[in-house]
């Protein structure tokens, strides 16, 4: 059977004023009239069933995760008594998962990113799950790089495993960090280097073995969250357990130091829609270049991305700006710039005046 | 006596969208707690008394009017029933301080203009109440020009006018349009050139003379609102004469017209705060050059005029921006090109969808 992990532990903090402690990025209808979770969820129909859908989140958005996602059931919903980075969140949920099928397959995906075609990527998934199944390999998603992009990591294939499917698979050679421009030319041109989505397919006792051998402390947790699931001590276990776990990403901790990797093909368009820039990929601008959605008037304004709502917002003279507007902040960003939003929060979080902002 | 006409009906444009039909420039308090109207009344402590203080005005600001002046009699708010232009407005208020006292002096003076030096400016106003007295001239008050100004008409001063007072006077020589910035250069040098402000003192005879004269339809005009003062016919004569006056200012109606003319040196700070971007001669800027009313957090924002409420303006990236927050809409400008705001609120007018903003 194929389970699903949606990591929903994100903040979106280069998406604020909209993404807010409370509303983060994945709960937040950016892209369409869904939010990215519920997108997200929407997107595995056919792959994995409402039942074997589990959400690893934290405290205080478990409510609005039940009430945006009514057909997954509560117990489900994981909730991380604190934020241990993605190694943590899918061991919890392999722990899970294993305990109600411990021979069945693991998918892990971001609840916050967008993908283009929908069929290929659930054929692709599909895929993927009977070459976990049959290798008993640590399976990933290649995302065929649409430019050079400086923003992601990358995986470097190796040779081709010949399977019947429709779906093309490598060996994994490499996990490589974000690369500068010159370096992600040299990727796409070479054609053995995809986008590391951070999009995970493995059998559950795969990635269990797998993390026994290179993260043994958080193979640990996993057996002790496992053996009190459904009892009284289940809260408490997790509350021992959690502040202790390596705070790592599940590629460094696992998957860069593992041989038996296999790649699949990822051609289908994606986004991790990481900040505010990434909304001229998705909605179409006007003939001066903006993009506006809300209440948008102009004197002379071009190629900017304007987020607004119910208030106007009107700009006169100027260029390549971000103007996004939420219910009590305004962010004026210069275009290019949109990665420092994250600073601005920063800035923000450590002021006592400004935290009701966050 | 000394009776003051204030004309309250301009529209402010330039200062959307905090400068709206409703609550225009004047109502509001851009540079204090108090509203740039009041700030005029006040102004005239000990130059005129409050029941010789008159507000031309149009519908819809009457109320608002009677509110912020509580100390005004109610019947000297004069209510335009339509506006058209200044030499209008002064024939409509010279016409009720006649019939009150023939034989008085008047002041006309913007609702929406800024002083610096309060007691320089009373001294100089009644030392023209003296000379408009003595001459029977038209006079007005010559702003010692504080730099180049583009955006003003000037006044070209002739001959001293010896007077035992402590201000200077001279006779006017020319009313001159805006110039260009050479010959706003050469103005400033030589000395001889003022800006004119506005500000007018005359005999209430003198102008009504002079009216006459260069403009016999005003005239009748004001014979006829004269007459009906305080009679059931009141209204309907206002409404009946308006809309035929001639739509012109006083200046080129009347003063451009008229050798017999005074000029007062104005030498004290003053402002017509046309635009967001006088504010930054008003409120003082933080080390990156931004002044910032309201709410305000940045990460490398430099040189801009924040103008904000509670909500929170948050900027990255940018410099020489306006950024006005108002309760229903925000605008983003380049500072310069704040002019170009009156462009835009006419690109809002000319849209059903935008006239809620106006």
């Amino acid at each position: 059977m194929i389970h699903a992990a949606i990591l929903a532990g994100g903040r979106g903090q280069r998406l604020w004023p909209k993404s807010r402690r409370r509303s983060p990025k994945h709960l937040l209808p950016l892209l369409s009239d869904k939010t990215m979770l519920q997108e997200t969820v929407s997107r595995l129909e056919g792959v994995a069933n409402d039942e074997n859908i589990y959400i690893v989140t934290e405290e205080g958005q478990q409510r609005t995760i039940c009430e945006q996602l009514p057909d997954i059931p509560k117990a489900n919903i994981l909730v991380e008594p604190e934020g241990r980075n993605t190694a943590a969140s899918i061991g919890f949920a392999a722990a899970h998962m294993s305990k109600r099928d411990p021979e069945g397959v693991m998918i892990s995906l971001h609840s916050d990113n967008w993908v283009g075609e929908v069929e290929t990527f659930r054929r692709i998934l599909s895929d993927a799950a009977v070459v976990a199944e049959k290798t008993g390999r640590l399976g990933t998603v290649g995302i065929t790089p649409s430019y050079p992009a400086t923003g992601f990591g990358y995986i470097h294939v190796g040779e081709r495993i010949e399977v019947d499917l429709p779906t093309t698979f490598w060996e994994g050679q490499e996990f490589v960090e974000k690369p500068d421009r010159e370096t992600a030319e040299q990727y796409v041109a070479s054609g053995e280097h995809f986008w590391n989505g951070g999009m995970f397919i493995w059998k559950i006792a795969a990635i269990l073995d797998a993390i026994r051998e290179h993260m043994p402390r958080l193979y640990e947790g996993c057996l002790a969250i496992k053996e009190t699931i459904g009892t009284h001590a289940e809260r408490s276990t997790l509350a021992r357990v959690y502040g202790a776990l390596e705070k790592i990403p599940i590629d460094t901790g696992v998957m860069e130091k593992t041989a038996n990797i296999f790649v699949a093909k990822g051609d289908f368009p994606w986004d991790d829609v990481g900040s505010w820039a990434a909304m001229e990929n998705h909605y179409p601008a006007d003939s001066q270049g903006n993009v506006a959605i809300g209440q948008f008037e102009q004197v002379d304004c071009h190629n900017s991305i304007i987020i607004g709502d119910d208030t106007l917002i009107a700009a006169v003279g100027v260029s390549d700006l971000i103007i996004v507007k939420s219910a009590d902040a305004v962010l004026i960003c210069r275009k290019d710039r949109a990665e420092e939003v994250r600073d601005l929060v920063a800035k923000l979080s450590s002021s006592e005046k400004f935290k009701k902002y966050l």
